[in-house]
């Protein structure tokens, strides 16, 4: 991926014989720097800043620079090293130790192409094909094959820096574990964050039916206001969720119509009373555990509901089918052309490439402590400027 | 069923015009007793002995009479009221409050059958072809709907009593859930259960290798001895299967193959411990709880492991396919046969159908208790002698 390519752009000569050939090559070269980690623990200690010269694209190569990058929490979880797929480690930028560089989303401007590059041009948009691309830098050399190409008619920076982990996560949990029809139910915990608010648009669009669970809080009138808006359903507290004589209002609202399909965040209880809520061999999707809890499940549900529970992991999608996952993306990016899909709320961190090394580095840090606190519940992005 | 069948030849006077036709109907009359329950609870106190007359067979009915029938978890927990599927409850053999025949499982032999009836001759045996069928009595009028029919050649009664609960489960569950190829591995708690036994000998038959979690007891190297002499490939403890210098031994065994299906009969650490060891895409099958405790899977087994958790309920299976359940009695019935397969070790409880009320209460209630205790790790079956 990136970092071998990144190798060669490195340790070969900017005019090297072989690329004198090629007469329309601007020996570009351009002051990049990147977020890298060379080892894990408390995120804030462990990231550092690297600066680099990175040589205009070789002929099978493209020079891209970042536009936007969020910071999601599976990313946190590499910087920790409690996250089973990890970039890979090389001493390209950092001769004295191997690291990475961090980021796994992000959306990309095609600056040059070399000149066997024949579907990408300046000015093209593209979003990392694969996971552990490391988005956290202000350019990559790259080859096609690193990238998916988006349209970016219509789109803003932060809609298409952003699509392609929380949006996809919700379209495939809602697309491939059971085959729902116009006016099927389904419930989530965590209907606040990203994934959540995307299932919720997503089953508006799409004729279902939604039950999400939130946290209490001040302004949970406000909240749930916002997520009808969206389009949700029905929105319960987590307390609601788990309590017995809320039951039959679920039952009134579903009209006895069986629960077909839970996704699972938090686990704990929470995860508990998700699944007991689904209908005889309904599925329990689970994709992150934010309350540090295992899944709970009561026995009967397994035996007498013929509940089943499964995990989703967008990033072992991803691998197993780009392409699907291409296709996702521009399905929701349609949606959003057409109104009908909001993207999340945003909190901008400004990258000013043009600004020192520390300045850059306060700016992720500043972002990377507000994401690890889910900041005020909006997603942190870095949005890169030259 | 075979109440509203036990409603028409009680409520059929024994001579009637449209019987009398029959001339070869010998109009028997046999006392009968049963096992009922009116009110669920503590199982001893619910119990109660009742006699009747049964009539001979109407002309498409079947009357049998039970050889031997067991005392299934199940049961007791239907007389706790604990199990989401129940017998219908009756004013026929208790007029004063309705009641129900507890026992599910069961062999009987056909004692004389009505004259339409061509598919069983007395003599011949069966065991119930669906749940609920109320086995805990001496003798029944059913229709030929209600009964499978065994070939009895070779077999004990006890043999043929037990075999389509615990068996039948484990047959299942090895065959419905992960395709097993010869050398592939499970594993599963409650290795000395029914199910852990017929699911270690199948795995044997099958060339399947398989891991069995047992709790620590005194008589420890006994019983590893006695499972490996059924086949098993490993018995461990649950203190083995929870620790973590443990696991190398387990890769050693495998030698890295992924363990693909897991048996969970106890819920709790116990699960946990199960799913863990399972490999990526792995499944976890419940079927039992008697921890009481629930099924604690960790999130990260569910997202970056793919495992998958999954009930089994024989009951569900019985009804939906009863059929299917017919054939895989009949194949484990032909390796016992073949002496490939040894029954579960069984407590004999001997019902006098001559005997005082009392003292068939009294046979019954021993059984029970015995069955609730788990005593000495044996199945209580009520064996029926004229």
């Amino acid at each position: 991926m990136s970092f071998s390519l990144l190798r060669q752009s490195l340790t070969r000569p900017i005019s090297s014989s072989s690329r004198g050939s090629f007469g329309l090559l601007r020996f570009l070269s351009v002051k990049a720097s990147a977020i890298t980690f060379a080892n894990t623990g408390i995120p804030k200690d462990v990231v550092k800043l690297v600066s680099y010269e990175l040589n205009g694209p070789g002929p099978d190569e493209i020079l891209v620079k970042t536009l936007a990058s969020p910071i999601n929490p599976a990313d946190i979880n590499q910087l920790e090293g409690v996250y089973p797929s990890m970039p890979a480690f090389t001493t390209e930028l950092t001769p004295e130790q191997p690291s990475a560089i961090g980021g796994n989303e992000g959306l990309f401007e095609i600056v040059e192409v070399g000149s066997n590059i024949k579907n990408f041009k300046a000015g093209d948009w593209a979003i990392p094909r694969l996971p552990n691309f490391g988005t956290w830098r202000s350019h990559a050399l790259v080859t096609p094959g690193d990238l998916t190409p988006i349209n970016r008619d219509g789109i803003t920076h932060t809609q298409a820096a952003t699509i392609s982990v929380n949006p996809c996560t919700a379209h495939q949990m809602l697309t491939q574990f059971v085959d729902l029809k116009k006016g099927d139910w389904f419930i989530q915990n965590g209907g606040n964050s990203g994934v959540g608010r995307a299932a919720i648009q997503l089953g508006r669009i799409w004729g279902l039916n939604s039950i999400s669970v939130v946290r209490s809080r001040d302004n949970l009138d406000e909240l749930i206001a916002e997520l009808k808006d969206l389009g949700a359903t029905q929105v319960i507290t987590e307390e609601q969720l788990n309590s017995k004589a809320f039951k039959p209002t679920i039952k009134e609202w579903t009209q006895g119509k069986p629960i077909k399909l839970g996704f699972n965040c938090v686990g704990g209880k929470s995860a508990t009373g998700v699944a007991r809520q689904l209908g005889h061999g309904g599925k329990l999707v689970t994709y992150g555990g934010m309350s540090k809890q295992p899944v709970i499940l009561p026995t009967s549900l397994f035996i007498f509901k013929d509940v089943s529970a499964h995990g989703y992991w967008l990033s072992a999608w991803t691998k197993k089918d780009p392409e699907g996952k291409g296709k996702a993306v521009e399905e929701m990016l349609n949606h959003i052309r057409s109104g009908q899909f909001k993207d999340v709320p945003v909190s901008p961190n400004v990258w000013s490439n043009a600004s020192s090394d520390e300045a850059k580095l306060e700016v992720f840090k500043q972002a990377l402590d507000n994401a690890t606190k889910g900041f005020a519940g909006k997603k942190q992005v870095l949005e890169f400027t030259d």
